[in-house]
């Protein structure tokens, strides 16, 4: 079996299967290591490692560095977090896709949130899907939708709006279905039951499996979780060390504060200033 | 008061400073961000983030690009980690120098252990140190021996052999020294008396400042330990996850099984091996 068939054989397995997210070499080696049967990569991570922020395109350049990199040292599947495919325009979507089909990438998200906070509109979205779908059929095409990430809409008609995304990225050759800030058991069910495609959600705080396993979900991913985990670790020891103190446990870095922290610095400081110490 | 006299200071106040040492620009950042009064970079750390091995000189190129992105970014000193100053020729290792303060770096540190686990002969490292303080007089030059790191010679001449370096790395211009895997506190004790410079250390396992500050050391840094602890952390959150499981507290990545796995997998895997994906 392939790189890529193998990846898509764990979404059809008893159990949901737990997908790591790393931010580099060293992470993703480590969490292969650790017997994780395949191997994501967090756009966050990618991005705020390089002090940039998440969701606006940026990570195109990095993300295929890294991919670079790990295609040659992982013998487990990567798929890569492309947010939204770094262009509106389907053929070239396609030739990323394709490109990193080649280098033996086993898939790909694609998600339909916009760094305004809104959603790219479904039938835009599903036509970048159908190129990605003919131009690398290999690839495992994680279709994203942010209605729940981004709150987008009525909280009443959330679920529809999803249902319907999910049902135009199905027919546009999606091979799954992705819904970050999915939590509610019961529209998970919902979700699993109406679009026939394996489903992935984020792992919950509470890091109970078992209930996403009840109602049918197949992958769960850590997201940018474990970058964050990891930058709080180290300004918990830090800080720790600073104090005379033992490490005392860690808890992770929130989201947005880093997305803030990186993209406020970023516009605010200039190149060399601090070039005259 | 410029970045790097400011920087300076720190080492002569009446307690010893705690360096933090990140590895991209989220870590050092969020460091900042945390209050601590200056960053240093690690070299294992940014290596081994690209997959690379530390203390082989490979890091040169991805250690220019972090110090790029972090003198725009951080408004407190930055000293950066240039393993031997990734040449055996002072002129070389001058040059590098001497971009980095234009840059607007404060300090960095020049390690006389070499690759194959010997030292660069005492003289060759004060040649270099000499090169440094002529061409960039304003950087801090923390001059470090490997003499206990790597455990070079026999134990009972290797305070003697460190004496001997860190006088001549003196002699040559440094502006402190750094002597990682001294803990012995009697040890560091003569160190510090016999020096005449700041004396810098690693932290201690037990975290205790006040013994190092009892002998007068100037700087305590963290070296890669708050990578592993990152990575550590990552691993630990996501096996958690896998198992259903609230985070549990974490161990750091050894720094050798590090090493070693990051190293073996670039020499024996293949380009494109993963290609027919």
């Amino acid at each position: 079996m392939t790189n890529a068939s193998n990846f898509t054989a764990l979404h059809y397995a008893q159990r949901p299967f737990l997908l790591p997210n790393a931010w580099d070499v060293a992470s993703a080696v480590l969490l292969a290591d650790a017997g994780f049967p395949a191997i994501g990569t967090t756009s966050l991570g990618v991005t705020a490692a390089a002090g940039l922020p998440d969701g606006v395109g940026a990570g195109r350049d990095l993300t295929l560095a890294l991919v670079h990199d790990l295609v040659r040292r992982l013998s487990v599947p990567l798929t890569v977090d492309l947010e939204g495919g770094y262009s509106d325009d389907p053929p070239t979507v396609a030739a990323l896709a394709t490109e990193l089909a080649g280098l033996g990438v086993a898939g790909i998200n694609l998600e339909d949130g916009r760094s305004d906070g809104g959603l790219r509109r479904a039938e835009e979205h599903a036509a970048v899907i159908s190129a990605v779908a003919i131009g690398a059929p290999e690839l495992f095409i994680n279709a994203r939708t942010d209605t729940y990430w981004l709150s987008v809409g009525p909280d009443d008609q959330r679920l529809d709006e999803t249902l319907r995304r999910l049902a135009a990225y199905r027919h546009a050759g999606a091979t799954g279905v992705f819904i970050p800030g999915l939590t509610d058991l019961a529209d998970t069910a919902t979700v699993v039951k109406s679009v026939a495609l394996p489903v992935n959600v984020l792992c919950r705080p509470d890091g109970d499996l078992s209930a996403l396993a009840a109602v049918g979900v197949a992958r769960v991913s850590t997201g940018s979780s474990l970058y964050r985990h990891a930058l709080a670790a180290a300004v918990s020891v830090a800080d720790a060390a600073r104090g005379g103190r033992r490490l005392q446990r860690a808890e992770p870095v929130d989201y947005a504060y880093l997305q803030n922290s990186l993209s406020a610095r970023r516009e605010t400081r200039e190149p060399g200033a601090c070039a005259d110490g």
